[in-house]
This record gives structure tokens, sequence and C-alpha cells, in this order.
């Protein structure tokens, strides 16, 4: 696994500081015990390299060409991307890439929101809050599988129930069954999946949302199946200015520590 | 129950400031109402002094001397002692005093974590981090129960395997009947065992914790059970530094008055 | 005079959150008294139209697009126009506006910095960091006049060293004697002139400032002068995520009051 | 110039958070400019090295041995060492180290106290605030000088009083008539000497303290007149867990790009 930071959030419009998220997700990931008795896997043992952080820049055409460089080349060597936001907009250069790479792609979200937006905000048609509407749009082979999302605009579940090629799960076994076996995945999540409660440090805050349990097991099922579909996985929207005790960090890094205790189980 | 306040956290390896846990789990504790209708009993009318704090000390060797010589003049006179850390090294002085005066402890310990490294952080043998280690390697005849722990190190998985006087219990039943009838027993309660969603104030967030409502649960059983056992209780890693809204401090606050109240019952 | 909100910080390079200035300045002048014994005059009794805020744009094309559009208007209209930051790159659409409106313009900077970068950060040519340097290369009649800046790249030095209508003034008096009469007047605060002392909250503090009496009093000098050349004015760079008093919001207010009753005054 | 964080804060008798400064310090580095057109010098381009960070411990003895070594090497080199605190202590190991090597040491305090208790807190010999008292005591070849302090114990003031070896320089012109020429120069600066207007991120804020601007010349005057005998040079004690916006760290980043301008100077 290919770790790189994401230092991006000049499309979020709630309160900016996602840029933040990668320097303190690594900080936070310094205070985490990383071995699992149950199984006998210790993250710190797994295949990983941080490859550190893409230079920021505050334009997301400029990002698109970096990242999606960046993305392409690490793809192309057969290593699983993990990518640390940074706003939700970083998972569109990035998808963009897998599709360039391995044509097909079927994209699973974690997230409160559907982000299938026409323009959000006003005249803005690349950001946060449309990048999916963009990438299923423009990624021709794209199959989108969302995990239990719990907010939308009519205009979005409108456009979701349309297209065949958007799927809303209800539970892992249903996301499971959405999948089509044999194509790559990419795993986005967008960390106010779960409740604020749990990850009080995001831009827009989405109340009844699950709990970081029930994330970490439908991630399990997944990745335990499809272990070797895997292109790459995001954590995205984690903002430290709004996360006095540093709970959202700790969160996104023990994610990763999960997910990358998976990838590597033999 | 005699209070004491221990403001110490000069060997805590994360974000240090829990020597301002005294004062601010006192002042959370004036917001809190004490009546209990269930039992009708109310934890302001319940056997207690609050003893202040001891001193600032910023050597754990001095924290040892001065720590541990009260704790024996307390324990010595029948009294409960509960020590309101300050970071977790503060347990050692005073398990060490317990030893001392009552022969074999049985040290109950409710923590994310097992803080039975050799060294940490580097070079460093007397710190939170392996507070639990140099207990056991030091007291002879002391037995260590954990409650529900989450996140190890291989090493200190290892450790605590080899031993026969650690266990690990996985619910309330196992952790009564990991405990013999007639010893004393001790209970550590780092408040990162809850989920940083209800301690956030701490300073090594650890994910996927219990609820306070597990917690309490415990606490009942185990001194419902055993009261007349009870030596002492230490409520330890509460950190008001990152503890914006005081919710830390105030579960802290809220533990003690559970405790004071199961204490006092006939 | 005609106040307008712009909450734009897609392109900062330091910590972002100036899109939140414009509603935290407006409440902080809620705090503050009006009237000036020295004068009789009072700035609630002033000419003045609040217009709200343009709508969050996230993107630097789109904020010049509808800010622009909006600062001819009003420029046009004969009013002087008030723009509430904001990062220092919304300075950009409306100094264009003016310079269609006007011809010459010539442009009074106060600032810690020049904003002279060619691009910054990489590859981004429109930023915070940058918006004095297109000005000047996109506005033929443009003359740039600095108060007392204090933090530059040897890059910026030589650009501003190199050019005619890039005047560096030392003192109030300096910066009158290299203003042309009858000529427009824009006046550009970026808050970081002041010193992190006076003005905390904000993203790239440079210490060594001045204080908010030397910036009154050059303010008062020059708008006493040229009251009826002034076409404009912002205030931008306040970032209330970084201003845990509100001080930098409350100096923000202030300037405005004293700049409103200086524009008001027979 | 070796640059070198020491992140530890074990020993102070206030807030604790100065071990978080290294990397705090280093961030805020990179949101200042660097050219001085004064002189044309830029401190980028001056002799640098950063060499990291010292390990976290959190023992005085072992930061003792740990920095005290690397100090020794870093001197018997003829670099020049740049300590960034950390609390207080620090300056401990590094001035012993500087005994060692160099014999007769001049030590240059700027600091709002005097750091002279003989112990502090309670039955603590090795603190923060008793630092300077043990080196007088135990490096028999030592004189310290202290520019400008403010705020005394009876104790700390007779102590200074009765030793030769201490002076108390009232400004520039008598702290470099105080120093005696051919020795070693080492350089200590507590942030708390400045006004905790401009340095409100410490432990321990002493009102009526010094400008930034006084600090600055005393440092220009100071390393202008003895460069070649400069063996070190600490700044400590800023704690970003208090420094909201930054501006105390921002500050000691000035102050090393000051010094490293000056040290570089032909």
């Amino acid at each position: 696994m290919v770790f790189l930071g994401a230092p991006f959030d000049s499309t979020t419009s709630g309160i900016p500081g996602q840029r933040l998220a990668p320097r303190r997700v690594r900080e936070a990931s310094m205070e985490l015990e990383t071995f699992d008795p149950t199984t006998g896997r210790d993250s710190e043992e797994a295949d990983f390299c941080d490859a550190g952080d893409i230079p920021l820049v505050v334009d997301h055409r400029v990002l698109t060409e970096v990242l999606g460089g960046i993305a392409r080349e690490v793809l192309t060597s057969g290593k699983v991307l993990a990518v640390c936001g940074g706003d939700h907009f970083v998972t569109y250069p990035v998808v963009k890439a897998a599709a360039e790479v391995f044509g097909e792609v079927q994209l699973v979200v974690f997230d409160a929101h559907l982000d299938l937006r026409d323009e959000y905000p006003v005249r803005c048609k690349y950001s946060h809050a449309t990048v999916m509407r963009r990438l299923v749009e423009e990624v021709a082979q794209l199959r989108v599988v969302y995990f239990r999302p719990r907010a939308f605009s009519r205009e979005e579940w409108s456009f979701a129930s349309s297209r065949d090629n958007i799927v809303i799960a209800g539970d892992a076994e249903n996301l499971l069954s959405s999948l089509k076996e044999g194509y790559k995945v990419y795993v986005s999540i967008d960390i106010d999946y779960v409740d604020p409660a749990y990850a009080p440090g995001v831009g827009s805050p989405e109340p009844l949302g699950g709990t970081p349990e029930e994330l970490v097991a439908a991630l399990k099922a997944l990745v335990g199946k499809r272990k070797s579909e895997i292109a790459g996985v995001d954590i995205v929207e984690v903002n430290p200015l709004l996360d006095a005790g540093s709970t959202t960090s700790a969160l996104a890094a023990k994610l990763w520590a999960v997910i990358l205790r998976e990838l590597s189980a033999l």
C-alpha cells in the first residue's frame, strides 16, 4: 500500500481546514497500538510505504493534474493507492486515473451525503459536493455503490434513482452482492459517514450516522471478500481545525490500520 | 472515602495536561445532580472527605515518595482511597503502598491499553505506558485483571500471555470470576477505556471503545459484589487541555459519584 | 459606502477560514461604540448600506466573475465600495473592475507582504500570494503604493524594484507624496500589516508589525487628504478560526468605523 | 548552524505542552519570508542544517544524557548549536556540554525570570525553575548575564546578588560590557522575556515585558559584536497548546531567522 497525503481543501463549502489532515492523521497514528491478537497480525509489519504529501495547491485544475499523474503511476505499478484527504474532491482525479488504468471501476462510497449535486456552491461545477456527479458523467464504465447514505437533496435522489450504475446498499450483504466480480474496486470513505459524536471534526456534521464499529465491520467484509480487487482507498474530509481532542484524526488513523491489516492478510 | 488529587503528568508520552484534572473534575462535579431514585441514595450524603491535592511535583521519584507516603497512611487507617489523576503513573505508588499494607492485592484495570511496555518512551522505565509492567515485576503478590482492553503492542501481548497473574476479562461475569475472594481489590480506571466520543480529553484517543453505560454497569457489579474488599480506586488520564466542552471531566465526576454511592450502600 | 462581504478563501496558502470573516466582523461591530467626541461624528449616522455577502464560491474564476460584476456596478454608481474579505485574492476582481470604470487607479496597500509572487503555491498563478503581481501585469494603468511592508522573498523584492509603478512608502508623508492627484485611489488592507499581538487571527502571522494606532493615523491622513478620490477599500485576511478572542475581527470592525467616519466628514 | 529540536516539558511547573514547539516552530517558519533588503541577505541561503528532534523522553536524567551527548558532539565539531525547546530545563545539558568542550562559558539569558530557585516545585531540584541555579552551582567557570529580567523571588534575588559571576544588565550596552572578550558565549532565550501580548503561548505569562523589537535589537547587537564567540543559542518555553493563533511560534521562528542571518553575515 502506497500512502499519499492530499492536503487540499479549496473546494469545500463548509468550514475549510482539511488540508491539515494528512499531517494530523499521521501524528494520531503514532499514538495507536498496532497488534491484533485475534489474528496475530501487526499493522507495523504490513507492506506499507508512506510517499509523503503532494504539494499544497489551491486550484482544482492543478490538483487534477498533479494528483491524477501520481495516481496513474502508482496504480499502473499494481500497488494499492491510499489517499489521505483533503476534501472529497480529491477522489475525482484518483478515480479518473483508475478508470484510465483499469477500464471498468466499481466505486464504493461511505458518506453521509451523495455528493451528486450538479453545481455546488452556486456556479461551481467541480467541488466536494459535486464530485460523484462529475465522475458518473465523465467516466463511462463507472459503477457507484453507496453504503447507507443519509442526507439527500431531491435533485440528487432523482439523479441517483435514474441511473442504473448507481446503487444504494442498506447493509454489508447488499453491498457485496451489488459488486460484480472480477472488476477493480475503489473505496472512498468520507469520515462524516460516522456519527458526529465519533467524528466531530468535519465540515458538514450530519447527525444520525453510523458507529465506527459498523464501518469497520463493513470494511472488513468488503476487503475480506475482494482483497485482490481493491485498487485504492481514500479517507477524506477530516478537519483538524474542528477536532479539538484529535478524535476524528485518531479514528481515521485507526481505519487506515484496519484496512492495512486486512489488505496484508494472506 | 478519602478523595485525593494527584496533579502529575510528567511521564505522559502523548499531550500533557492531566495535572489540571483534579481541579476541573471537582468543578464539573459541582454541576452534577447527586440523587439516584432507583436506590434512594444520594452521593452528597455518603461518607466522603476531600483531602485536597498533593503538591505539584515534576519527577516520578518525588511523586513516588510523596504520594506513596500519603497512600500508606490512608490505607492503613482503613479508609478507601480515591485518587484523581494525573497520568496513569500515579497508580504506581498507590498500588505499591497497598501491597505494603495489605500483602496480596488484586488490581482491576479499565483501560484501552495494557501499559505493559518495558520502556516507553525510549530509555524511560517509569512512565504512564510502563506502569503495569513495573508493578507486575516489583510487587510479588499482585494479580492484574484487565477489563476489555483493545490496544496492544505485540510485546505487551506476549508479556501478558506469559504471566499467570495477568488476566484479560471479556465481560463483567468473567471479571468477577477472575477475582479471588478475601483479598483486597484496587480499581484503576484510565478514562480512555471509554470511546473518544464520550471522553475526547485524553492524550491517546483510541477508537472503538466502550460506552459509559458499560463501564458503569461493570463498576456497579464489581463494587456491589466486593464492596468490603475495595481498598482504593483511581480515575486517571483526563486531560482538560483537550476537553473543550468539559465532557471528559464531567464523565469522570459522574463515575466518582457512582462509585461513592455504591461504596456507601449498606 | 456600500459594504459587501466576500466570503472566499479558496486561494489561501496558510490556514483557511477567512470565508467566516464577514459574518464575524459584523458581529464584532455590534459590540463597538460609534461616537468620536474629538470630531463630534458618529459612524452610525454616516451614509452606509450593508449589501450583504456575495454567495460563497470556491473557484477563483467564479469569484472573479461574480465579485467583478457587482464591483463594476457599485463603482459605476459613484458609491464607495467597501469589501470585507475573504483572503487577499478578493482584491483582484475589484481592482480590475475599478480600472475598467475609472481608467488609471492608484492602489494603496497595507500588508506585511508584497503578494508579488509569480506562482504560489506551486503551479498556482491566481492566489492570495500572487494577487498584486497579476494586477500589475494585467492592469496597464495601475500604480501600487505599499505602506511599510516587512516580509519579502528575493524574487518579489527584485520585481518591485524593477517597476516604476510600484512604490514602497516608509511613512504617511511619503505615502501621500507618492500619490498623483486627480486619480482614483483604492485602499487594500491586509490585517496582517498589524503586529500579530493585535491581530492573531491571520493565516501567516508575521512578527515585528505596526500598531493599530499607526495604521489608523495613516488611514486618517490618507482619507483626510484624498476623500473625494477614494473609490473603494477592502480589509482582508481576517481568519476567525484562529481568533479565539475575536480581537482580530474587532480590530477590523473598528477600522471600518474609522474609515466610515472619515469618509463621511464634510 | 545545526538546528535541533528538544521536545521535552516534563519539568515545567505551569501548563505543559512545550514538547510540541519544535514541530510548530518549523511549521510557522514555512509561512515567513526570508529576504532582508536592508542587508541583501536571505536566511534561506545561510549555512544551516536541521538535525531533526531528539527522541521524546520524560525523565530529566535521560534528557541530560541524550541531549548532553549530542550537544558535546556538535559543539566539538565547531558548529553553532541551535536548540529549539522544550521547557527551560533543556538549557542544562547543553551548557554543561559547552563547559566541557570550551572551559569558561558566558551564558546570556533573555527571560522574565531568573530560574535560580533551589527547589521548585517542592522537592524538585532539577526543573525549568531551578535550571540556572544548578548550572551556577555545578559549572565552575560559568558567568551568567541576564538581560532585563522582571520577575523575582526574594531568595533568587539574594542568591543572584551574592554571586560575582551573575550580572543583571539593564540595556544592550551594559550587556556587551559585561561580557569578557575571547570566551565562548551561549545565548538562552525564554520566549516569556517578551510581553504576553506578543507571546501568549507560554506557561507562566508575566506582564510588563519587552517588545520583540527590543529583543531583536539586543540580539543583533550581541551577535554583531561577538559572532565568532557564539557557541550556541536556544529558544525555549513556547507552548503551542496555549497559542491559538500560532503567534508565539511565529515569533520564535522569526527570531531564529534573525539569528541565522546575523550569524551568516561576513
